[in-house]
């Protein structure tokens, strides 16, 4: 059975960044304004993080129940993790998700600086050091069978591409321009001599992207 | 937790037909061709009767992979499940699809003539008489707590939409033109009073209208 690498429900600025300049402790996605980025998904029935019943069941909604199928490990970059930069100082500090993270698989962050396991209801995150291939071989042996969803940040997502190990990506464009930031691409465009591309506008505002291998 | 009837993947004419006329063993779909209307759905990589590795990954892979998703049991009529009518005569008859259905749940088939129940694969055939609420409150009970699905055909799912039982759509409207047969609508227009539509154009030529209640 295969195994895929997929980037789900990735959110970008219709000038292609991920997220905005300056990430804090306060503002996570930099002088980008996540509720804005994220609406789109926070309006469906299936937005994991959903605290009250009701949202749309539409177009969108396909792409957050999608989020969590067939997904048995999650890889993710140190700045998805944290704003935390260098050695580990703060310990206490384990995600932005609180006690129940979203993620229900075992989670694999990358860093250079070693720090311990840790389990947080149904998903732990490990902290890894390593080549896009090497972490990617790990995480394909947690996930046992199942796929591997890449979680970003953009700098992340463009290093697995660089490496050519990304088989499917979903990219939400969404209609904020943020004009500075960490960016994925100047232009989807730029991804089509290796993947198909099929280019769904959705009535929320949002551009839905879906590449798959050529 | 919230149980919906759902129609996932059902596909009608542009003119609104969901099979065409004189149904028989050798063309389920009466004078429409089914390798026509679900070619969009046979190119995907996940259509549940596909023999070979490969196939497309893009939008209409989105609605053909969430078949499955959450049903615990399917509710479908009588002319979806053979070309028989009235009392059972030919009791080797066991569907159109084989040694192993892809509906893998408990299936309920809509009929006034019992027949005893059986079993293929992971696939259980009950024969139900009954008002479309009291056979969702059968088919609900088998599903322990998950979904049901509506499988069709339009006769059916009209039924079920008279009763204002079915919670969501997905119907792929196909480009061919059928001019007569089975009807589901004349136009998607007549469910807007009770749903919200999304209308997504798919670059395969259909165009996927997904319907949620109001």
């Amino acid at each position: 059975m295969e195994q895929l690498l997929r980037v789900q429900n990735f959110v970008v600025s219709r000038d292609g960044f991920g997220a905005g300049e300056g990430q804090s402790l306060e503002r996570p996605f930099g002088h980008a304004d996540p509720a804005e980025l994220f609406a789109w998904a926070g309006a469906t029935a299936s937005w994991p993080r959903r605290t009250d019943p009701g949202g749309s069941r539409g177009l969108d909604d396909y792409f957050t129940r999608d989020f969590g199928r067939n997904i048995g490990a999650e890889i993710m970059g140190r700045n998805k993790f944290g704003p935390q930069r260098g050695p580990w100082q703060d310990h206490e500090w384990r995600g932005w998700w609180g006690d129940e993270p979203p993620f229900r698989t075992p989670v694999f962050v990358l860093t250079h600086h070693p720090r311990p396991s840790f389990t947080l209801s149904d998903t732990t995150f490990h902290f890894v050091d390593g080549d896009p291939a090497s972490v990617l071989a790990r995480a394909r042996e947690a996930a046992a069978g199942k796929d591997v969803r890449l979680g970003g940040g953009a700098t992340t997502i463009r290093a697995f591409l660089d490496a050519d190990l990304v088989d499917t990506l979903h990219v939400a464009v969404s209609p904020v321009k943020l004009g500075a930031g960490v960016r994925l691409w100047e232009s989807p465009d730029e991804l089509r001599d290796r993947y198909h591309l099929d280019v769904v506008p959705s009535p929320s505002g949002v551009t839905h992207h879906v590449f798959w291998r050529r």
